[in-house]
């Protein structure tokens, strides 16, 4: 069983080299056992192209090493030194709109350029030849948070020919390709793979085929990027290799980049997530302003434990106020204590802080740490004291196995943007929707990709708007044992973005097709007994037997053996009663929530997180704000 | 007299040519008389330069033939074939950032590229040549919908040298330019016509004279490019000519552009409209959701009957729900045959309903049709045979001539765009607002071009926010013997956007000057006894009569003889009173409708419309939602 | 003492000269005593280059100073003729998108272009040699503007050359540059100075030390660009030299640039800017909506005091409905009068309506002026002649010093723009926040530089936000012997936009450290016992004394002697209760005054301005709306 630590992201290029012992020092005595470093160095590893200057490092490694502390070492690749641009000015990203992403702050480069990617494999390479076998290097990270600021996706001339090379290994001949994206409409038709663009600046839309392709070929452009500093690395180095993913970012196929990692790791900024990437009201906003939306982390900590096929860090954990959301408020007095005991209550390995001591400068000056720049402690450096004492408690405690499952799937989310259909449609949403609703039943969860054919002991699997699904896949839920939950927008499309000729679902050993989609404004939903239908209501015909009817007589909810579907986007009051009759049914024990406080169970615990801002009640228990309660099973 | 008929836009080239001939019977059994085919198709005539594949378009038009269809045959040329812009680079428009509007999608030309022109000519002429005598063609559209996707307005280097053309031609010498346009102001002087450049991207805006002139260059293009289609296609064919319109495009002046056609037609999507293209509340919308706008096809039918000088169709009709719109509700159960028959209703020759087959691939495949991907009936096939049916017993109806007109002027809704002067001040809502409430009291309305002088039988004609009006033009409506409604802004620019010297509304027989302008926050109108004055309120001198004051004792309604001014935006209470009063003034029948209910009077009947989701009684008949009551005269 | 008088803007260029006698006969009549010509004129004294046409310019002068009126001349410089660009195509700026802003409309051009400089100083020079020692030539305009449109920022070539020299001037070595900013960050080191960039489009944030160099830089050409003109105009006049700052431009330093003017003068238009500057709610806009907000025409009055050290003017100011804001309503009759006397009561010089005769063609056509386009005499006419007759009595009032100051500062300005940390956090709204609160207390304010270090007779100081102080500013502060009020964000940061090592406030004397600072949304405030905290909170660590603390018990108002520090962004109720309490702490008289009125003490009168819709009865006086009420001291 591997040993579950605290640590924290370092920058000792930042500081005087007077100041790294000290540092160091009080790492260890606050109990952390791991410290990244490395990431972001490129001008100071190699200030000029083919200059090195590794003695800095060498000392930062070897002062870690002495006190006892595990290195992960990162590439630099997500910031090229300024001399980078001038040895190849066109290696940066184009925007949308036809503009290059300048030099000036970090992420400008094109994963589809060529010769960056060999500067990449060079460093990455001359790194893991020098640390390669370092004892204290115990795991690396490829670059940093792929995707972040909106970089996944670039219009530049070596994306676009990158894409007619994807293009033309995909489909081998032009025909092909406009009988697969049925060019006929709009005489869109190519002669030639060469004449295809990359769909931006279109007049209207482009077509939404020739869109998934860019997308789908954008996101192996990533993995292409990650395994190639993978290569290397496990060329020279027998230490674990890591990716650190960021919240929300889901322009690229997680789960295909980790299948070339050992590891996968997420950065968990709770508070900054709320205000950036959630759409709530007021209301809600300012009950978690201070602690985060209460299943947000959850659902990422069993997303990446699904990613890493069951090894997952947090390789950065909000430490206080951070910089970068439109409102940046300090989390309440024991959240950050409570944020890294739910990640380990959900199987984390590691949880390190972002970052030990706040820089001064630049662009994350207002971003806190650990330490203020006056090196003294802020609030973080005594939480993380505290779960490093925590952590003893729960060295022993192991995934407990959940019995529903969830699907997230990468190409539906692109999906769901290529083609919302009712403004607002977005696959996260709708699939995050389904985990709080299991959230507040008291359950735990597990996240499986859209392949996952192994269904084992799972009782109930959601797949809610999983936008294709092979035959294979079909059979594997139809066989699954589970009650497999499907719809809306199941299999709404083929591999190739066209309707099925059947009609959706075309599931086999479901008689049902859907005629018509009706996408709604929020305000226009469809009456239900209890709730509503909101933005998405598909017209059903089939054999099938109702579940749920609307209230004027047409079926939402309908079934056949062990396949349900459900025919529109059920608003809260109506998932709620949907799940918890449907887990009733089957026998998974249920345990309702008092508002804010969530329940996670592991192989020893019931683990309560308290994520309002007052004390609850439950169960015989006082759990103060921020709270987190043990119940030892 | 014409004959009514419906029909249907078909694409043969997407579908196996083995479905064709069971399309076709079921067309004909439904009871569809016209089909549209051929729009979008010049990649499958002419798959490469100068190469030719007829034989599908020849079996496609014999296979209708032989049903005895009537065909409406369409060019090509909204879709240029991706060979078309390795031949031409610089065709494709440019919008107002500088970007060219690329190749992926429809309408990506430059209506000002010269060579590209030229294409549409050769294309145009090669399918008269062949097409052209043949008897099942029986109708040509040109181009699809003009100025769809904000495609009239290009910033290319073709349009500035053509626009530069265009001035030279206008102003003769740049001095008269200089002097028309004001450019003494803030130095803006040319010493020559090819310095003149597009009035975007300026530092702030361009001036105003220099926009219109630029807004009337780029209709005159759309004209041009029209007038090429016509002239080749009459050269061969005897068949009329039609252009399908798309509802509230406003860029290009529909007149003009019909001048040059037999007959006019339009594109009616009730319900992408509610939601796309019309301001109203979330009641409002929630309300007429699934029916559409209750006035706003009214008001294009009776637009598109003027600018067809009475000749006008339908050339594609909402089926179900479409992809566009921010919202695509299904439409409630009866309102496709309600739309047809209220165009019939409004004279209408033809309905066509857009599409047959929903195309299961690219940008249109969640565009319903009256058939499903899976070629079984959707719910408009059904409804479509109803209308069908309906139709033969209102094949005698004639248009009704109404007793009152409104004006509806191009030129003046640029204005307004150009120098709104009050944020939100829109002409084309400012007419739409006085169609509303004429439709309220059961009026018949005839909509009339700016430059219309015969007046013959109408009691009172509408005239609101005409930005100029010639000599003429006044005395036309001074002279009509109807009650003339004019104002606000009527005239308040010469034909060079600028201020007429003795000041607005500077209209003979009128002596009545406009010393200030207000344009006014939503939230702070003008009060009046009832209702208010809002956006927009003009101070009024002259020796006029008060027919209105404002509750503070200022002027807001004058008239002198037969000419009414009307000096602000009534708001709905005001106008609704102030149209009431003043056609029970002049004895024109008023019939007060419950809310949601419309009433059109052909030669024949009173046709009453349920707009509403529930039903409604109105004189002794109980109308159904969706109902179409009529009653004989 | 300097005689009070009334102007005029007026274009003789714009009319026939048949009319100027007319003019000018009138101005004279009216009471007016200044006018300015020449602004915006140059494409008619230079119509082609070294081409030049002065007779109408004499004859303006002449006929002006035949009637005995004073002239300001404004140099041409913000309308370069068409011509201009034919020389120097790449003279325009460029927009943060990287557009050119192109010839059409006004201020088409960047201040680093050193060849458009060159034609600045040759035209200016022309001038000066021929009007420099003109009797009639009593003053001198630099361009109009400056900043207007946002134009004081460009990325242009020439921008980016101007800057790489600028940074070499401020940091000699790269190394150095490096350091100041922390480019260690992200690997953002530069090897060179050629290597800087502009810092737009950055794929995200620039460094913001990049950006506050790229913004001081801009400020400085603006300095640079009016001190060559100025430098032209002393040659050869002794006339004094004023620019027209344009309301709420902040993207300069205005100090700076007045550093080398003789006189400072703003463009009053409240109306205007109500609508389009201020944020506000519907029910205060919609009270205010003909008066304009009641503090904000004073605010300038008092900053551009400061800013011209003690001598200002109004160089334009509102006659009547505007066409630029997005709603132009009517002045409430009075008010023209009321904005005029008002800055006479702040101490103005002059003030000058803006304009003469509202322009019947061209970008401002809807500006109405003091007469109408048909040569009638408009509403102000009236209500200036009113003025001319008023300030009679006022020739003797002088400024009354003020006991309390107001420290604005533009650097503080770019910083919260730079990073607001908290979104919307403005620091001119914070300033002008303390402005309101002490306007509500009948006081008289004067508003001081941050580099004041004279404070001879203040009572109270408030300096909120403001973003460096330097020792020798905190010493003066600190020994000024006034009460002063600091914080939040004060010193905050270092001049090289990093936060000071010792934590900010940093400031000598005052033992405090800020460890965390929370940004909130605007609904989730920390209460108080009267008010709430509100967008920003900053948490204290110090040796200090509460003043007031929060419900929850934290520190929110602190201090130390003399020195008072505020943690957070107080609300209107909060920030009224402490800065009453504090003015009477120190015995300043408060007159606490009704809704709307509000009151300036000049040397001999107390003046009441009614700003509300309504009359107002205050000690005995009973104040019609946009009355003026004078109490003879």
């Amino acid at each position: 069983m591997t040993q579950k630590g605290l640590g924290v992201c370092y920058y000792p290029e930042h500081w005087p080299r007077e100041m790294w012992a000290s540092d160091v020092q009080r790492m260890a005595d606050i109990g952390l056992t791991w410290v990244r470093i490395g990431e972001f160095a490129w001008s100071r590893i190699e200030p000029k192209p083919g200059q090195f200057e590794w003695a800095w490092l060498d000392q930062a490694v070897e002062t870690l090493a002495d006190a006892g502390l595990k290195i992960v070492l990162g590439t630099p690749t997500a910031t090229p030194p300024r001399w980078m641009l001038s040895k190849h000015p066109d290696m940066l990203a184009v925007d949308a709109q036809g503009r290059p992403r300048k030099f000036g702050s970090r992420r400008h480069y094109c994963f589809s350029h060529e010769a960056y990617k060999k500067e990449c494999a060079r460093i990455v390479r001359l790194l893991a030849e020098r640390y390669g076998d370092h004892p204290a290097i115990c795991a690396w990270q490829t670059d940093n948070e792929y995707g972040c600021h909106d970089t996944t996706i670039s219009y530049s001339d070596a994306a676009r020919q990158g894409f007619q090379k994807w293009l033309a290994a995909r489909y081998d001949n032009i025909a092909a390709l406009n009988d697969a994206w049925g060019n006929v409409f709009w005489s869109m038709e190519y002669a030639a793979f060469d004449e295809v663009d990359l769909p931006n600046l279109t007049v209207t839309e482009a077509n939404p085929a020739h869109q998934m392709a860019f997308r789908r070929f954008s996101s192996d452009q990533v993995v292409a990027f990650n395994k190639l500093q993978v290569d290397e690395i496990r060329a020279k180095s027998t230490a674990p290799v890591i990716h650190n993913y960021m919240g929300r970012i889901t322009d690229f196929d997680h789960y295909q980049v980790a299948a070339d990692l050992d590891i996968a790791s997420w950065d968990s900024y709770p508070l900054g997530f709320l205000e950036d990437r959630i759409e709530a009201d007021d209301e809600f906003k300012n009950q978690y302003l201070k602690q985060g939306h209460p299943d947000y982390q959850a659902f990422h900590h069993d997303l990446y434990r699904a990613v890493g096929r069951g090894r997952w860090w947090i390789m950065e954990q909000q430490p206080g106020p951070v910089n970068w959301a439109p409102y940046n408020p300090a989390p309440l007095p024991g959240m950050v204590r409570l944020w890294a005991l739910e990640a380990f209550a959900h199987g984390a390995e590691n949880v390190l802080y972002f970052r030990w001591r706040q820089a001064p400068f630049a662009q994350e000056q207002m971003h806190t740490g650990l330490y203020l720049p006056d090196d003294s402690p802020n609030v973080a450096a005594n939480e993380a004291k505290q779960v490093a004492q925590d952590l003893s408690q729960l060295q022993a405690d192991q995934i407990e196995p959940a019995r529903v499952a969830l699907i997230f799937d990468y190409e539906s989310q692109w999906a769901s943007e290529i083609q919302p259909q009712g403004q607002g449609f977005d696959y996260f949403d709708l699939v995050f929707h389904y985990y709080k609703a299991l959230r507040r039943l008291g359950c735990n969860i597990d996240i499986l990709p859209p392949n996952a054919t192994n269904f084992g002991d799972y009782t109930v699997i959601f797949a809610p708007g999983v936008v294709t699904l092979t035959q294979a896949q079909q059979k594997a839920l139809r066989e699954s044992g589970a009650k497999v939950v499907l719809g809306p927008r199941t299999n709404a499309k083929t591999s190739e973005f066209s309707i099925p000729p059947a009609l959706p679902p075309n599931f086999d050993g479901l008689p049902l097709k859907i005629t018509n989609v009706e996408s709604l404004r929020p305000s226009a939903g469809v009456a239900l007994e209890k709730g509503q239908i909101r933005y998405w209501f598909e017209h059903i015909e089939g054999e099938v037997t109702p579940i749920l009817n609307t209230e004027d007589g047409r079926p939402a909810i309908v079934e056949k053996d062990n396949l349900i579907y459900c025919a529109g986007w059920l608003d809260e009051t109506a998932l709620f009663n949907f799940v918890g009759a449907l887990l009733g049914a089957v026998d998974i024990p249920i345990e309702h929530l008092p508002d804010g406080l969530r329940r996670r169970e592991t192989s020893d615990h019931v683990v309560y997180l308290n994520y309002a801002p007052i004390a609850i009640s439950h169960r015989d228990a006082e759990i103060p704000p921020a709270g987190v309660h043990f119940v030892r099973k």
